[in-house]
């Protein structure tokens, strides 16, 4: 199948296009840096200096065989994603193509400002581009299970029945998010969901939880294959930030209570939902939405595990509560549904030990990189006014 | 007060600053006259040519007494927005900015682009003046009562609490919109309540349905004074085609079968809300939403009200069904509540004969002026693909 990887200079991007590449799909990869470029800008930069796309598909061929197409351009200018379309002719597109750092998006009016409208303007030409040139393409857009936020009911798989006052109807399930990044996606998913209405598209919405694992079937094949490993407070999440404490001898910092509970998911199983779903698309006129995630873990519950692994490899690991810098709930109820991806088939990986520790002894093997400066929160949003 | 009208130039934005005005407060208008721009751009000019902001500030000044501030400026554009706030130190902002068409909304890239960048960044920009300039600063913002779409379910003010699975939570009300425009309306309330949340703002937003009515206290002191009148398929409302075509002798067009309800006000309502809503602000960290309309009609229901009024100016009005150009429920459950705004003291105005008769009689006066080829739909988005 021809597929279009917007984004596919991320963390996920990279690693999906070697995976498609592999099992035989025709793969472009569409970027324009921006993640890169917003690191640099920030001052934080992965661990493990990447190659750029061309590069990598270069790296990839040679030792893997298939051929990565590469383009770089601009989401967010309609006529750069037009001429995609009309080189790539894509049967299905996977849109990882936004601005993903919560903590960027809190920083600043640039910061904000960047955030809403790249993301925005990058799903809203990705719909132009579909109606105008690839009606029938396949939308795969990778939401996030913070569209939900954390609250008082159970988390449905994007949809809810709600019975009142003696009637009933079915609605898309309310979502609150924690940061603004999180809010464009809910702006992206209503977006899509317009456009299925009124133009048939047809959309599979995967509401992903925090990703962690720095190795993937192709990866392993050489080290400049390897996926961006943030650990700053910007791009990096709560699982990498523990890692590189924990290798650094620095205490793990839990914000807050700790009791904070999200969906997590081994880098694994991303690749196995977006190939799942890749065989089984939405039909037209439809938005299929599923939750991704494989197991629901306190911030607490991870620092424990790492503090475990850590052990096994004689590393000292302390464990530090700091002030939350963020707006949000410490201590919640949360119960997530997920059943669409495991009816497809996903076989789930977990945060076991032995994961962990395989992400430490990376992490270690780049102990003279870490930078303890950038690990600390830079960017608080706990204050009103 | 002070208080800081956006989007001033419009049909509500003008009228609301003439009263405002007139009822002692400081009043700036800032437009950037979008509107009249894309109404010249699809050939949808209104009925009745108004003169420019400055010149209507100075007529009214002449007539009235008050000065009304005029800026010229685009609210997309942040450094315009806070120059604005530091020259006028408002303790109110209305916020009209928005670029209020439908199916200008659903005519092409461009009309879809320029919708959803308008009307966000002016949301946007608003936020970050507010919290830059004036933290304390009253924001009353017009949303639309097509942000709910037609649900099968009562329609609440705003917020709704749902029971599941033997849990409940308080959640912002399912909105499912019927074009981008509306659609760009329920991100605007996101975002203000994203906003009120992370950073306490003040925060009315008024979920108003279709307006009608050609004049107000103010507007009657001089002909230059009146609000605008659009009675095309871009600009103009439902009422003001059958007005026009009442007056032309062109038959009433129901789009499909004309069971489409909606909540319609008087213009004089508009008015008395936004008066109401600026005496009783939102408190720190609040988001108060309220329903802004006074009777719930469907479309037949208006064509039959205005075939009737216009009997009686000697009017011959035929009704004739058109192919439905939307993509809508034509017959639906339409219940929605309105107690906040009664509870401040709303007294309605309701679409009698009167009423329509003396809209009738003003549009009658420029009969010679109505363009025909201007009433019928020239946008369509009923057809998938």
């Amino acid at each position: 199948m021809r597929v279009l990887i917007l984004g596919g200079d991320g963390y996920l991007g990279w690693p999906t296009a070697m995976e498609l590449a592999a099992a035989g799909h025709d793969v472009t990869v569409l970027d324009n840096y921006l993640r890169r470029n917003v690191a640099q800008e920030t001052n934080s930069e992965a661990l493990i200096a990447s190659p750029n796309l061309v590069e990598r598909a270069r790296v990839f061929k040679e030792v893997a065989g298939p051929t990565i197409e590469v383009i770089i351009a601009d989401c967010t200018h309609y006529q750069q994603m037009a001429d995609a379309f009309v080189r790539c002719e894509p049967e299905a597109v996977v849109h990882y193509a936004e601005q993903p750092s919560g903590p960027y998006s809190m920083s600043s009016y640039r910061g904000a400002h960047l955030t809403l409208n790249n993301n925005l303007n990058a799903t809203f030409n990705l719909i132009w581009a579909v109606l105008e040139h690839a009606p029938d393409c396949h939308i795969i857009k990778l939401g996030t299970m913070g569209e939900y936020g954390t609250p008082n009911i159970d988390i449905e798989e994007g949809w809810i029945n709600i019975e009142h006052k003696g009637r009933s109807d079915r609605f898309l399930f309310p979502r609150q998010a924690g940061s603004l990044y999180h809010t464009t996606k809910i702006f992206d998913t209503d977006l899509l969901w317009f456009y299925v209405r009124t133009h048939g598209l047809r959309v599979t919405d995967l509401m992903q939880g925090p990703v962690y694992g720095l190795t993937t079937a192709e990866s392993i094949l050489d080290p400049r294959l390897a996926p961006n490993f943030h650990y700053d407070d910007i791009f990096g999440t709560v699982v990498n930030r523990f890692l590189v404490q924990a290798v650094a001898g620095m205490p793990l910092t839990v914000y807050g209570a700790g009791g904070q509970t999200r969906g997590y998911l081994n880098i694994k199983d991303t690749l196995q939902c977006v190939g799942l779903v890749l065989a089984n698309p939405a039909a037209r006129g439809e938005l299929k939405i599923l939750n991704q995630f494989t197991e629901s873990l306190s911030v607490n519950e991870i620092a424990e595990r790492v503090r475990r692994a850590g052990m096994e490899l004689d590393l000292e690991v302390q464990i530090q509560a700091l002030p939350n810098p963020r707006k949000e709930l410490e201590e919640h109820y949360y119960n997530p549904t997920l059943s669409g991806l495991l009816d497809l088939g996903l076989k789930p990986h977990y945060m076991t030990n032995e994961v962990l520790g395989e992400m430490l002894e990376v992490v270690g093997a780049h102990r003279d990189q870490i930078r303890r400066d950038i690990v600390m929160p830079r960017v608080r949003w706990n204050t009103d006014g």
